[in-house]
């Protein structure tokens, strides 16, 4: 079935429930940056697959949303479909809201599944629409009839997270989180968010690609607490571990039925911007608290366990990524190479580490000017092949046991332009100043985040991004909400404290259009130094472990404190990975690589 | 009369009035940060003559509240007078309103000077009281019957700036203020604050010490204006040119019946965290709508002939102060120095400049360990006798035609100790660090603080204020909403943005209690760098003009940039000040303090 079948085809129920406008986003139940296979709806529907659009779809016209990243590949994608592309952000594009309401004429009715948007989403579309005279309907959801090979919902296998690696009971958490609902007066508290739910329970799956989580709700109540997943996902042993620590196991579709069930009038502490339409209204008889979900914040504080093991999970993971800095740097030019094939190769070192579960995001191994593009991703039509010259970029991660990674090194394959090492010597600059930041409890991101901008603004350049963001233990590798960015958003939580045990990743970049990406990313943690007459001051312990390719940096270009610096990180790596390598030509070359300057 | 005649001449009053609890506030009826010596009555009514500090009196007893600037001044001024001494933020000392909500018992009643306390402040202390049965009144001011040798209200002349020094008109001034009210759909704005009115009718007065302004009121309509003023204190040439805007001058107290005399409903734009009490319930048939006076904002930005005239009063100022600098290099050690006789000379060197007009603040001339004070005033009991070593710390300003200065110069009066030349160096790295900052448009101070802070704090110690602060034109020395700190507070305005045409001070330092204080003080412009694909950059020009002493330097702790910044600035001194030094020997002495490092 092509794009104008399925568009027809939707059309035609459109009118068979009387709709005449219906939303599909991009998004799961629970609130989730990366989505199953299940629910990418809206890429079945308009051919578009980029990972953020919203379709809209009228009987006489649709549109896709999206953002500067996807302008190219959508318009592309999109050829042919009848979708105009609207380019979110740019001059005389409305907004989504403003198209949707110029769409829905009074009388008229909106469509969209509430089960894939939020609370606060479907209330403010509901006023805005209904001060206009038309109406806002829950459609359920109507692919499973028209899709007609739709994946299946995942069904990965849930396992328990040992104690050793999460360093913290399931019943400790539960107790934290009743304090909140207890402080709030809350009788129960509703979770739909994934990582916020593994966090608690102590649990991990595989239900979204790269990022271990398991597909289910959690209700917690003052006595017990409710876990909804598909059982067959939850094992025997796992069942007891759970019981042991008062929580029960039901069915995933009974959520809503739990809800429907709670009290009339008792205080639910719930997110409902992170909680579906469905489920606020499913509590339709209880009073919502409006609250994040304790877990949140309570997650990106790691404690001394997970920190331990995840400067192992940095060591193996570094581990990898320098064998395949030396695999690169000793056979450029004389095996063949692409983006690809590299790629391929730092998974095939990153399985070799044990404790290895999946990578944690699609790696990025960008050549040339393909680098300059952020969000980069080699398929087989781009796949450059590299040569003995210029600027090669690898961001890429894994999951292990021992926690989540996330590393970017940028590696000269040879001779590099001036400008270039320039660069790469602004951008170490820029990533040292704020690893190696003092200051005093109190800071927020934005706080420090010009310690790393500083020397690319004095260049005229900016990232055009944070230099930033958390990082979750065996969970998403962009967890909020400790993150350095310089501006505010409305989304984001800057003024969130910079607190001891926090993993934030230090990546400033420089992206020049046609020529040249460079980033160079390190894994900070947040931790206490003296305390004295004038407070606590903060400092951050770097955990990734991967040398930074000296053939690129300039030195005459640092100061003797940054040289310092790069000479004691690389000391660290040295001693650190030195008993690891496999052979004597590896450790000469890693003695060599982590030299002082 | 002695304090204890004092409050128990005041107690009288409250028995008379049938009052049980007064707060007596340091304030005047314009929200101002210095007073006129006519508000005084805290200070005569305890004897603390502290700029901060809120006195609470019930019939039996009665605290002062003030913060750690003052605690041991207010301890020794308090003795023998019954009135208890509450340290501000130190453990176990209750909140002023906590302490005043404990005092104030079911049935009873407490009184304040409606005139001297905030709409906002009234509001909530009202409703705080009636919720638990004890209510607020308006006592009126009971000092002039009770304080016999009062001091008057200010009457200094008002004087018209003229445009060439204000470079803006006040009918464009009022047209802009009226653009505000239509936004907010006001017939009306009203504003009590001394510097936003004289700003906005480009007029100066002398009414409150080293703050050129004038007691008065202003009222806006989208007509229409009047200024509320003793009339004595505008002659016949400023009356025509206010007229010639629009402007009626109307008597000082005839405020409250303007205001009552609002139509029923109007909308009237103020801010009730400024309005006084009395006036907020003087517009009762209006309708307030709550925004903070335009005028706040819009003078932060100073235009192109403030600027220009800045810079004018900048070389004046500067080439007084470097004047002193070269006056005390040679002759510390011959000549009998003290703290305030330093002052003094320094004030006669400024009055030496043309349009000269008065200190912006009371100098600080604080020696060796007195410097470690913030605040430290000199005193005929403190004054230091000056000694050819270790350093004096020379904080000062000037208002003139051209504006208003404020700079500070920290000198080495012979040896100074390694330590102390280490701190005044990275003293001096941190005020460049800031003065050379480029940022993307949309920077806060926040996001810029610690380019000053860091180094300080990279030595485990802080500042415990702010870098910098605004400074208004021919106005306050403080001035908002531009600054530069790192940490909120409610009361400031942290999250504005640097705007070109704003002029921030950059005065990070190092106090040891006990031993020595170093200030290095800057004022920088705020100004458009280059525009390009990231946006529009920004930086600082630096308007003082004043020598840093070379004396305290130790140049090997100083980067090759930071070097090259001191250089440059030196050049910028020596060349602008050079043609105005007195003789020959200043003059070489001028080349000797600038020359490169």
């Amino acid at each position: 079935m092509g794009i104008t079948e399925r568009l027809s085809a939707f059309r035609g129920q459109m009118k068979k429930d009387g709709i005449d406008v219906v939303m599909v986003p991009t998004a799961d139940s629970h609130a989730s940056e990366y989505i199953a296979d299940h629910f990418k709806t809206r890429q079945w529907l308009c051919g578009f697959t980029g990972s953020a659009g919203t379709l809209v779809v009228a009987l006489g016209e649709a549109a896709l949303f999206t953002d500067g990243r996807y302008f190219i590949q959508a318009e592309r994608q999109l050829e042919g479909s009848g979708v105009t592309l609207m380019r979110m952000g740019t001059p005389g594009t409305p907004t989504l809201e403003e198209y949707l309401l110029s769409l829905a004429k009074a009388g008229q009715t909106v469509g969209m599944d509430f089960s894939l948007v939020s609370g606060t989403q479907a209330d403010e579309f509901g006023k805005k629409l209904s001060a206009q005279g038309a109406q806002l309907v829950d459609t359920g959801d109507w692919f499973d009839a028209l899709w007609e090979d739709r994946p299946a919902m995942p069904d990965a296998k849930a396992f328990a997270l040992e104690e050793r690696y999460a360093g913290r009971s399931v019943s400790d958490k539960l107790e934290a989180i009743r304090e909140v609902m207890r402080e709030q007066n809350a009788a129960a508290h509703v979770c739909n968010v994934l990582d916020d739910i593994a966090w608690t329970l102590n649990v991990r799956g595989g239900d979204v690609l790269n990022t271990p989580v398991v597909m289910s709700y959690l209700i917690v109540t003052l006595e017990d607490a409710a876990w909804f997943v598909d059982e067959d996902k939850v094992d025997a042993e796992l069942h007891a571990a759970l019981e042991a620590a008062g929580v029960a196991v039901r069915p995933y579709g009974a959520i809503e039925a739990a809800l429907s069930a709670l009290p009339v009038g008792s205080r639910v502490l719930g997110d409902r911007s992170k909680l579906t339409a469905r489920l606020c209204a499913a509590m339709g008889q209880a009073e919502v608290v409006q609250h994040e979900n304790p877990a949140f914040r309570m997650k990106a504080v790691k404690n001394e366990a997970e920190l331990e093991n995840l400067r192992r999970a940095h060591i193996k993971d570094g581990l990898a990524v320098t064998r395949l800095m030396y695999w690169l740097k000793t056979n450029i030019g004389k095996l063949p190479m692409t983006e690809i094939s590299v790629s391929d190769k730092l998974l095939a070192l990153r399985k070799e580490q044990e404790g290895y579960i999946s990578l944690s995001f699609n790696t990025i191994c960008a050549y040339r000017a393909n680098a300059a593009m952020m969000h980069y991703s080699a398929t087989p039509e781009t796949d450059a092949v590299l040569e003995p010259r210029d600027l090669l970029l690898i961001d890429s991660g894994g999951q292990y046991l021992e926690g989540t990674t996330d590393v970017t090194r940028t590696f000269a394959l040879g001779e590099v332009q001036q400008e270039q090492k320039k660069h790469f010597t602004a951008v170490l600059c820029s990533m040292l100043n704020l690893a190696n930041a003092k200051f005093l409890h109190g800071c927020t991101g934005i706080a420090l985040d010009i310690l790393a901008r500083g020397p690319i603004w004095d260049m005229g350049i900016d990232y055009r991004c944070g230099t930033g963001h958390g990082v979750g233990y065996l969970l998403s590798v962009h967890e909020g909400p400790n993150s350095f960015r310089w501006y505010k958003s409305a989304t984001r939580s800057e003024d969130t404290v910079m607190e001891a045990g926090m993993v934030t990743t230090d990546e400033p970049g420089v992206y020049i259009e046609g020529s040249h990406g460079i980033r160079t990313e390190n894994e900070l943690v947040c931790r206490e130094l003296e305390r004295n007459e004038y407070g606590q001051f903060m400092g951050f312990e770097t955990i990734t472990c991967v040398p930074i390719d000296l053939d690129a940096v300039l030195p005459e270009e640092m100061t003797v404190r940054q040289r310092g610096w790069l000479n004691d990180y690389h000391t660290f790596v040295r001693e650190t990975l030195l008993p690891l390598m496999a052979d004597d030509a590896e450790r000469e070359w890693l003695r060599q690589a982590t030299r002082a300057i």
